[in-house]
């Protein structure tokens, strides 16, 4: 008889009886807050459609999720072996019974890991799943599921709604019609669901496709892209575009957070080099340092919020970068400088709290060393919540530990759950919350804070201040 | 009716019934003991006036504390509506009820922040406020410091014995005249209140000024320097002095750690381009790193303890350093290496007993990898305390945590308060106390070591270490 | 009267009731596994030699002892009162008493540090020693120890018995003829214990005395080594050699990570230049960089497990390696980076299940930041345990805390002791083992995992994944 999958209401809170009582106290007090989603990357297909259906089992929870088989791929499965699909289109696993089975049959290695206590919670809560799943449960919860989800409450909007999601915002190309934003705008569903300005795949001129995404922001915009002043502009327009979408911020991912001002007559030599492919070695991430800049002032003119997530050595795997694609699992973190990478950006406009820069990291090194000092002082800066590989228990742990002292929780953001694995959703939510109030209850035992201190921080941390850092 | 600050006599301890029982038998051996004040910036002026004032509560918690005002400053809120002054001599806010009212409107900024123990300590402790600082309290609470500001009971020299400092020594600049200090020693009065000997604006050629400091080292020393061998010569003329006056440490701060000995004919020309003011790009680290192996062979031949401080990118934001100066809340961490940067000092001279370096850091992930290594093996090393953004109760326990196994804690030299902030010293050197025996119990309560072990450590970490490190 | 040395059941678990009571269940069902120790540097001459004898107490505890004598050392008293053996041969202690009684006039500076820890084991239940070692227990116990190695139950095979080691694997020299591994294997005695190979003398264009190690090599494979490519076979032969005796890894030391494979051209040039004595700067670390490829490729070839232990900068203290030699305490950790540095060897091999990568590190911030996303990822990555430095307790809960999230405990290797100190071997694996359980017992008491998972994952880590890992 295999063993249920149990979520204790005290689940994750320190042993200490008098710690643990003041964690479960404030935890009733933000529970059952809507659930704010500033940063995601939710296909919104999903909910303009209104009879969207997520697919099987394998589908929905494993296919598509990089943390599931990254960890599956690190123990020797084939990716194709899960059903990941290739890029030249070649065979793989389409049995999704059989793909469950393998996940089953390897579930033991999530132990203890941030995908372990997701699973846990979108089984038991999400699926109403009791059964642990294993080698000998896989195909009677495979059906479980699989029976939940042909339900009209297996919809993506009926969750959204049960998951009391506020607001939703998806990541989007610059150059992206928005087609399912507008659906959904339309549609009279009264969700909000925001798109969010990504020009990542413009701004660094070694992005795969790069010529291509650059005439698809000239087809977007209107604007014949022959310059980084036209390049400007056609991205000024696309903000505005998106800005009447209801998107309140923008989100830059680059390998540091160089940033630098280039001259008129340099940024436009590298940018001529870059269209007739003969970009040199660091013109790429000297454009990219300069366009941060530039972004930087679109951000004071127009309001959006600019988020920056630097550090991910992305397609570390060549093997798998080739026959799987982007997003397999094999973006690693590498060492990441912010205090002299960031000084031109916020010499220039770190003063000015107009502009609200969200800075993630990879690099916990740089949270008590350079990210809070730089929160502590900037008006303009503010910190993200751990990121990724962070997004975790622990790595929540060690951001309260390491970044609340010195910048406090108020040039913090709150929780975003970055996911695009839509049911992870709100247990992600309910992961931070739990580890928030943990934290607190402890600072509350020991003296540091009140009680009524501890019930407003809680609050904030779980809601207020992901609402007012991204405008919401 | 506002909430009362409390500070229950458990405070910061961890809450396992058994560990805070050990934890408070601890605290009771060493809260009384004397206090050793041997690094810190607080002006000698206080205590050579017998009638010094500290001024209104604004003059004495906000305008000259870069902790709190930084904080403030990174909401939004401008430096001049703080009363902090320009360096053009601009008009800032003058009204000191305002600047604390805009204090205590923003207080719930400090919760769970080192700043906000500090201050909770003095408000409550040192000026017997129960109130909690908030809108509604904030004239009263103006009232009730200002109050006791007027009486003796609140000159500095009150203060001091009240809270039984043992000894205190300032930083001055080498060719300060220690005016202060002699008439100290004048007075009858019997405090400890010695000098230390900090050269960076003489040895870091980039400083601001540094001609003029030069100048003015030269017309302190008597000798006229035109040369390395004459500058080391006015240096080890002003070290002498310093000693007469009671100092027993110098004081370095660097950007890194860099050492490396110049030829003669190299510092030569360096110095000879720096008079002309032509130094080339690295003249100055280079210059620091010579300089730094002459200051260890000077402290083996006198005596005084060297402390070295390097890591902080000063004045990272242009703007505020050209309206407000210096120590405006804008000095960040970077990255620190001191592996290779100290090993020519340290074959040098690390093997002699007589030289005591104490390495500060603002780079905690070199606590575990770098420097406690070193602490733990070359004879002449030693660490010193948690700095500046880390000297709070999680910098310490980080701290604990990994420096101790590898270099023991007789490899470190106990607390320093590092402040200028007067009234806060018994609040930080509580903080260390507190922060220490925790540790101490959660080692007892483990079985790491024993009760007696417990007690000489607490002893030797609240008052023992740092007597013997700084020769006091 | 002095104290007695306590070493209570439940040592070193967290003092939460319920936590410590599912420590002590867990810690119940490992403690008496037996001892895989698959990385270490015992000499296998004890245990060749059925008659061999440790010596005295200062030869068996002090003398070889780095991790002892380095911290006596960083508090003043000189290698040489300690009987440290001197290059030149110069006169040294030779009074193992007197050496005995300045060790214990400072055992007080172990207080809280892992030898500290394992002193204490070895002392009460290896030796059943019961007073703490102290100024006056000294000479006492000195007798106590000293008697015991009498005794044939102190011989190191009686040892070995008694502390139930399963396998044991010594570290060797490529050219090394394996005469002690043979004897063992010839004397009927029952015992597992293997070599490992370790080609870092011959990899290693800068080892010490490299022109002599590369003839040793020649003349143990009978290949006349002139090119990398005869060099690659007489390490192909030696290794094929190691097998046969039993060996299941190779273990490699490098100052870097760094990995790149060189033209064979390029190779050969940088091989010539070396054996002309006229290599430059970078080519040691460009050719180990190529070789750690080749051993990879050869990894995948003979089935041999391959470990990578770099980031120490070896005989930091050129006084102490002048006078001393090598390990002597003076090897200092720097900051490591391995996403970069690997990447070539990894895109290479990594994806291949055959190949076995080891990682350790001596820079934790690679941790969660670099090691765990690789091992959570390539089929050939697995993390080593907290090495050296952090072979600790706090160093152990720091690597389940930052790397388990992300890696699972099923891409680390369980413990290895890598000491030359044998009768430490069974108090570092106790150690790890209650370190092991008291952070399993955190995750079920907080409800992250269940009971039943975290039985089977407490023999996962203090015998199952070593043995797995090792291919034991």
């Amino acid at each position: 008889m295999p063993d249920e999958i149990t979520l204790p209401d005290d689940r994750y809170f320190g042993p200490d009886m008098r710690q643990k009582e003041i964690a479960l106290q404030l935890y009733a007090q933000v529970k059952d807050l809507p659930l704010i989603c500033p940063h995601g990357h939710v296909d919104p297909r999903m909910f303009a459609d209104p009879n969207y259906s997520f697919g099987s089992p394998a589908d929905l929870l494993i296919i598509p999720d990089h943390y599931v088989f990254r960890m599956l791929y690190s123990q020797g499965i084939p990716l194709g072996k899960l059903g990941v699909p290739r890029q030249d289109g070649g065979e793989v696993e389409r049995d999704h019974r059989k793909i469950w089975q393998t996940f089953a049959d390897h579930f033991y290695l999530f132990r203890g890991t941030p995908t372990g206590v997701w699973l846990a919670y979108e089984l038991r809560v999400v699926f109403g799943v009791r059964q642990q799943l294993a080698t000998g449960t896989a195909q009677s919860i495979y059906d479980e599921i699989a029976a939940r989800l042909a339900t009209p409450e297996f919809r993506p909007r009926a969750m959204f709604e049960r998951f009391k999601i506020e607001v939703l915002a998806t990541t989007d190309a610059v150059s992206d019609p928005l087609d399912q934003h507008r659906a959904l705008r339309d549609s009279g569903w009264p969700a909000r669901i925001i798109p969010t300005f990504r020009p990542d795949a413009i701004v660094n001129l070694d992005a795969p496709n790069w010529r291509k995404n650059l005439d698809a922001l000239s087809a977007a915009s209107g604007i014949s892209i022959s310059s980084p002043q036209s390049l400007i502009s056609a991205l000024e327009n696309r903000r505005a575009y998106f800005r009447q979408l209801g998107a309140t911020a923008t989100d830059h991912a680059a390998l540091t957070p160089f940033t630098s001002e280039l001259s008129a007559n340099e940024a436009d030599a590298i940018f001529q080099r870059a269209l007739h492919g003969q970009a040199a070695t660091d013109d790429a991430s000297r454009f990219t340092g300069h366009m941060l800049m530039e972004m930087a002032r679109m951000s004071i003119e127009d309001g959006l919020v600019m988020q920056l997530h630097p550090g991910s050595f992305r397609n570390h795997n060549d093997v798998i970068f080739q026959r799987f694609g982007l997003d397999k699992g094999c973006d690693i973190p590498t060492p990441t400088e912010y205090t002299r990478n960031l000084r031109p950006l916020l010499n220039k406009y770190g003063n000015d709290p107009r502009l609200s820069l969200i800075l993630f990291a990879l690099d916990e090194t740089t949270y008590a060393r350079e990210l809070a000092p730089l929160a502590g002082h900037y008006p303009a800066v503010k910190l993200g919540p751990p990121w990724w590989f962070h997004d975790s228990f622990n790595g929540m742990m060690r951001f309260f530990d390491q970044v609340m002292e010195t910048a406090g929780i108020y040039n913090t953001v709150g929780f975003n759950d970055d996911t695009r694995a839509f049911p992870s959703i709100p247990a992600r939510h309910d992961v931070w919350r739990r580890a928030s109030v943990n934290w607190l209850a402890g600072l509350v035992v020991r003296g540091f804070i009140g009680a009524n201190d501890a019930e407003e921080m809680a609050r904030a941390l779980a809601y207020e201040l992901a609402k007012r850092a991204y405008k919401l």
